[in-house]
């Protein structure tokens, strides 16, 4: 059996074929085929399913996600952004390949994701494809993951609040994940209150990561996390345990997980075991 | 009577209110709203209504074309690429924004463009406006826009060829040309022989757009073009005149507005007045 990621990493990189002008093609492929854990196709494949689609009618939009992911990460890394060298223990994209091409591989991955899903979705109502690939649009733009990224720039070595950390976080992190869920089920067939609970169980779930990675930053070595520790409280970054203290953050992630599995309620157990899998791994994850 | 180009910025003023986060929309709307031509959008009106569509029905296209090609000229300005302080007399949108904005102000508005056609576009077949999509994406990406930029970069002082000119050329700049008559004629419910007479239209006045931008810069003062001439020349740009000479060049330039004007031949000469009108503007232009 193929999993989900394998068949997403198969799909991923047909899409990306290695022809001229070769420079380009080899960063985009260096970034997208660099191993992620692919969570949002994961998911966006899972909700296809849980709503009754087939999850072949996702793949596209799955691997669309995952574009516009890797797209945001290469950005995010440039020397004008947050400048780091290293991503997943390789050099970031700019690093091995230049600004220029980085910048033009991050754009040439947001417009392919967009062509990716218009082109390839297959046996599905095209008011559907439509509809979620303006869902997709809008958990990018000013009003989504851009938002999220100008407002951490903004607020980098200033006294952030709960809410804008929230802020913040909702539209980094958050908003992709719901587009993964809500466009697999869109294009699965759902409708109304079933997409709605998914978009709740994903903004929780997008949340809960961010509230969990804050915590390990304290309370993990770096040995136990396999990167620097304690890189948060070094670098005055806002985290939930500085604003909140660490218990009450704890107890806040316990909240996050008991709302995401309560949405979960809503549909048969046995077809949502994938989404309920997915909370309880991101909830208990020690690095 | 409301010109084109009118309604283009008043939808284009309304597509990106000055919400928060403040400063990414402020970037935003700068460089979207500082009074380009707007030669895109127009043609894409024109092409809707050239093949009987109304040219309502094209608007949130043709805003679309304009918002990607905005996000082309703001990336291409950053240092890491053309490094351009001034853009139409003012400043660049990162010497105004500071680059980390202007790299999020591109990316929201190619993500815009997308979610605008997906969520705006009314009165057309859903499959008609997912082609769009398909054909504007590609128009972009690393087989399109990113694609021309790519090998310029990489030609950077090197010898280039009239082949890889006008490799470079037909990506740069025809390709989003193209798109915006192609997708025009899309929604305007246009098919087969019809769209294709338009691309190669489209695909004639971009490379006659170059062609003549690069015979101006030889052969006119600087006062009359109002910008710097002899630029190409100085800077050891491959352009056409130097490539083929300055005669050959004219001969080409003449030989693609032919070109263009056969392939609209096949249409009604009323209806196709303004795309007859926009090649000729482009031949005849002093600056």
């Amino acid at each position: 059996m193929i999993t989900k990621a394998k068949k997403i990493n198969i799909v991923l990189d047909a899409s990306v074929p290695l022809q001229n002008p070769i420079k380009i093609h080899e960063s985009m492929r260096y970034s997208l085929l660099a191993g992620g854990k692919r969570v949002r196709p994961i998911l966006c494949l899972a909700a296809c399913e849980l709503v009754g689609g087939d999850e072949v009618t996702a793949i596209p939009m799955a691997c669309a996600v995952e574009m516009i992911h890797t797209m945001s990460l290469i950005h995010d890394d440039l020397p004008c952004m947050d400048n780091d060298d290293l991503r997943r223990g390789k050099l970031t994209n700019h690093k091995a390949f230049g600004e220029e091409t980085a910048v033009l591989a991050g754009d040439a991955l947001l417009s392919l994701a967009f062509e990716h899903v218009a082109a390839k979705t297959t046996n599905v109502e095209p008011q559907r494809v439509i509809r979620a690939i303006a869902e997709l649009g809008s958990a990018i733009g000013s009003e989504g993951l851009v938002a999220g990224q100008m407002v951490d720039i903004l607020s980098a070595g200033k006294e952030v609040s709960l809410d804008e950390l929230e802020y913040i976080h909702v539209n980094k992190t958050s908003k992709l994940l719901e587009a993964a869920v809500v466009c697999g089920a869109i294009v699965g067939g759902g409708d109304g209150i079933v997409v709605e609970k998914l978009r709740k169980y994903a903004r929780c779930i997008g949340l809960l990561f961010q509230v969990v990675d804050d915590i390990l930053d304290v309370t993990k070595s770096s040995k136990e996390l396999g990167k620097t520790a304690g890189k948060d409280l070094a670098s005055h970054k806002a985290t939930y345990p500085r604003l909140m203290g660490l218990g009450k953050a704890k107890e806040f992630a316990r909240q996050l997980v008991g709302n995401a599995m309560e949405e979960l309620r809503h549909f048969d157990a046995l077809r949502a075991a994938p989404l309920y899998h997915l909370a309880g791994y991101i909830a208990s994850r020690q690095n």
